[in-house]
């Protein structure tokens, strides 16, 4: 025992932050400690004093305090629960949401714990689900088409309201004192990190997958930016940073300060930021072509490696040493799932089905779950598009809204149900069909987050739609392991970690022995359904009907009037 | 008041029949009883001894002794309850639902209460919402459509599975021995008649909307039905009647053995049966063109009249003297309206609106109303199609089903709700556009029913989207009153009544003085909508994309998997 060496990750999610502490050698999890932050989503008013601030629909924003608050917070509570000495601790990795974004100074405050600033919104974290900056990245791509800016096709031909740009192009156009004020503008993952280690180090992953950065190219020219608005011809050099560290590296060592905050020995190996999505596919065991990763939580992420650069339209992107070192990372999305089904439950289920919960002592995803495992596939008769939360691949579009077809008088809660997990399947089909048909051969599925944990149902769903084999990594935690394992991999050989991911991960990542394949009848019926599924998809979501951004536009001018 | 006289109206709905004794002077309603049918609708088994009789899914039949009985218990507690004496009571008049039939015995004896055919389905009455015989109302079509029968114009191109003749080659082709067996087959409105006076009488109104009988024309020739099938060359020489009998007459006096059922003296003039809906116009103050009166309840039924023929594609039919003597009657309806609201407040209302509603003592339809007019026209961003129960009019098309448009994650009940009023409110809008266009013009509309007395955001909703102004009748029992009325007439002045509908109507009908009014930005918003209505209903319900009967196929299929 005296020997074993231990590594940290820390996943920062959407509602809260966990640690967990691997052993080095096997990848075994200790002990995991979560922070739910004080201020969750924050998308009614500002958490501020004095007269409230209200936010518009569709803002999404984040304390910058509460990310402390989980370093603070939970190493500590890892360590204790573990008994592991702090000189064991060979090295912490962090991945975060994507793009979540803040300005700050130059010493990097964050400009909302300023005075002058906190009662403007635009001072906050944007959080990955900020979508507010629509018209901003409608901008973004017509300027792009217009210039016939090459960078474009790396992200499907469209940039999402979610990214860095956008974001950055709305504090400008709402608020440019708060762009003036501003010294940077960087994603939260790296400035967990700059106050973890001191180093403002940005990492390649957000560049590359939010920021429209290429290790070939780099960021698009000034003249771009100028195009967009002059204010902004010189954002990379004025708030930002050319240097952009490949993931896999050591951003650093833990600073005092930091070392106080964690209990952790000053000079811990600290990695380069990553994202919570891309992180994850070492920590699925995949580190080569072929093998899809699906982490299904609230929204689900699709990554996929390649060998060569391909053009796919409509995934979010690709970016070379994006997600492993040597290969093109591949990344698609559905910008609602767990949601969805939350949604449901929370909103259109009667209280019949709340009581027998109740009485069986089931969570009610549990119980409409069990109901739903006794319809045959196509038997509810219902069909949904899985968009209430908008479309990020293939469609790239936020205004996109939901449909559910096929209702009747006798229509109950479990065929809806699974309606909508029918409707995530063929959207996740649709972006592996994309792929496939772009010489991105998707063989199998390894899915990951608190779906597949929850809802066997669900993984038996998607792979008779989706006609894959599907595998599930053993580890709860994706995400905060393969930071961990790039804590090793930043601290290296010479302290007990590896050199390299590719090392790391058959050591460190498994998968469960249990996996779903595809039942022929079942994939039958469902690939009659896809096809409607795909006939509803292009009319809503290719521009034949734009009813649903119609409805949206009159829904905001009632707002309005 | 020793002159008073009086008559009783009895009116004969889904679930319950019921009574109601009126003033011949005034209209003004004395009494009331309702009588709640022991087996309601038959929709799951047969309610019989021994093993169960199951019934296919859209089967819905009622017991014949559900008629009887609701005279027996009504008629004596209207008059309990009054305190008038049989001897002043002059008429009385019956409406009934249509098409809803039975197979009968040449001496009214119903099959289904004999040991031979009791545990037969089709013995029993088949209600009209009985949707197993689309297969037959399709060849009904076909072959009409192919032998260029005329009348197939006059019921907008296409009969329903809900009627007359598609019942009957249902029961022709499922179960012969019954149609071997039934000496008549009729209507059960005039089934109660016969019982009440001992006289077979078939009325006009039912013959004309529901069997394809004309005034000019009679019934289709005997090859049209040979070529449905041989067996059925002779039907209605063999099993109904050529002597049909307008509406208004008298069709004989109360029998002793009925005059024994309900306290009222023998002899008593019955008016020829009617039909719930039509016998409303006259009640709701209408004998004249241009004001549609629409019976707004689990489903609406619009009525119109005109002074001439007009061919209006889609509507159920039009039927000279059907509903008021001289004009042609114009009927049109929407098979799910409150059905729909009653689906989603039992199907799709997360507790917390139910115990809302307990708290603050509402009912939880008045609680959603409630919080469903707190929002603008096109606020909920939600668009539906009202068919969760088939479309009748302009589509006449049982197999598509609903459908929401426009969902997200922030979509609350109460805006459902709304979207689902809106929705039926978008289909009757339709269904006057294609009166409009036809030449039967429609300036106000006059509604009864269930709907208009619970709810006012409804009201405010059609008025706003069909732009026309929205009356209310006075009388809580709208189609009784018409009974009732009816039955001055079939007793006529001599016996202290009216000679005509059209005497009987000033007297005895009124409205409210509350009416709704369109708002005219409340109009522009709803014009805009309509319009993404109308291209989805065209989408899905003309053929363009026929998803929704596809995924009824499917769900068909797994039935028998």
């Amino acid at each position: 025992m005296a020997n074993r060496k231990y590594a940290i990750g820390v996943d920062f999610g959407t509602a809260s932050g966990r640690a967990v502490l691997v052993d080095v050698s096997n990848g075994k999890e200790l002990s995991t400690a979560i922070y739910k932050y004080s201020h969750s989503v924050i998308d009614e008013a500002l958490p501020v004093e004095g007269k409230p601030v209200r936010l518009e629909p569709d803002w999404a924003l984040q304390d910058p305090d509460d990310y402390i608050r989980t370093f603070k917070r939970t190493i500590p509570a890892v360590l204790r629960e573990s008994g592991v000495s702090p000189e064991d601790v060979i090295g912490l990795g962090i991945d975060f949401t994507a793009c979540t974004m803040l300005p700050t100074l130059a010493d990097g405050t964050p400009l909302c714990v300023l005075p002058d600033y906190r009662r403007n919104p635009h001072s906050w974290v944007k959080l990955w689900k900020h979508h507010a900056a629509q018209s901003q990245a409608d901008k973004i791509n017509a300027t792009a088409r217009k210039m016939n800016e090459d960078w474009l096709n790396r992200y499907g031909g469209k940039i999402s309201s979610e990214w860095f740009f956008s974001k950055t192009l709305q504090i400008l156009e709402e608020a440019p004192e708060i762009y003036n004020a501003a010294d940077r503008l960087l994603e939260a993952a790296d400035w967990v990190v700059w106050q973890l280690t001191g180093v403002e180090c940005r990492n390649s992953c957000t560049a590359g997958y939010k920021a429209m950065w290429s290790k070939r190219e780099g960021f698009p020219q000034d003249n771009y930016f100028a195009a967009l608005d002059p204010r902004l011809e010189h954002v990379i050099d004025q708030k930002m940073s050319r240097q952009i560290v490949p993931i896999g590296n050591r951003a650093g060592g833990l600073t005092a300060q930091a070392a106080k905050w964690t209990g952790l020995r000053p000079g811990t190996a600290v990695a380069v930021a990553n994202v919570d999505a891309h992180v994850s596919v070492p920590a699925a065991t995949v580190t080569e072509p072929g093998r899809m990763v699906a982490i299904m939580g609230t929204s689900t992420c699709h990554m996929i490696l390649g060998p060569t650069e391909r053009l796919v339209p409509g995934i979010c992107g690709y970016v070379e040493d994006g997600i492993i070192p040597g290969l093109f990372g591949f990344e698609a999305g559905q910008s609602g799932v767990g949601d969805i089904f939350a949604w449901f439950v929370d909103n259109a289920v009667p209280p019949e089905y709340h009581n027998a919960a109740k009485k069986q002592k089931k969570d009610l995803h549990a119980l409409l779950e069990k109901e739903a495992a006794q319809l045959k596939p196509g038997e509810s008769g219902l069909l949904a598009l899985d968009w209430w939360n908008g479309n990020r691949s293939v469609l790239v579009d936020v205004d996109l809204n939901g449909l559910l077809l096929g209702a009747t008088l006798a229509t109950k809660a479990p065929e809806i149900y699974r309606a909508l997990i029918e409707a995530t399947a063929f959207g996740t089909r649709t972006i592996i069909e994309a792929f496939d048909k772009n010489g991105v051969p998707v063989n199998e599925l390894v899915t990951c987050g608190g779906l597949p944990e929850k809802n066997k149902l669900l993984m038996q769903i998607y792979a008779d739609i989706t006609g894959r084999e599907l595998k599930v990594t053993a580890s709860k935690q994706t995400p905060a392991l393969g930071s961990a394992m790039f804590g090793t991999v930043a601290a290296g050989k010479s302290e007990g970690g590896y050199d390299t991911i590719f090392e790391a991960a058959p050591n460190m990542a498994r998968l469960k022995k249990e996996t779903f394949k595809p039942n022929p009848l079942a994939q039958r019926v469902y690939n009659q359904i896809y096809a409607d599924y795909s006939t509803l998809h292009d009319y809503f979501g290719r521009g034949v009907n734009d009813v649903m951004k119609r409805m949206k536009q009159i829904r905001g001018d009632c707002r309005n009037r």
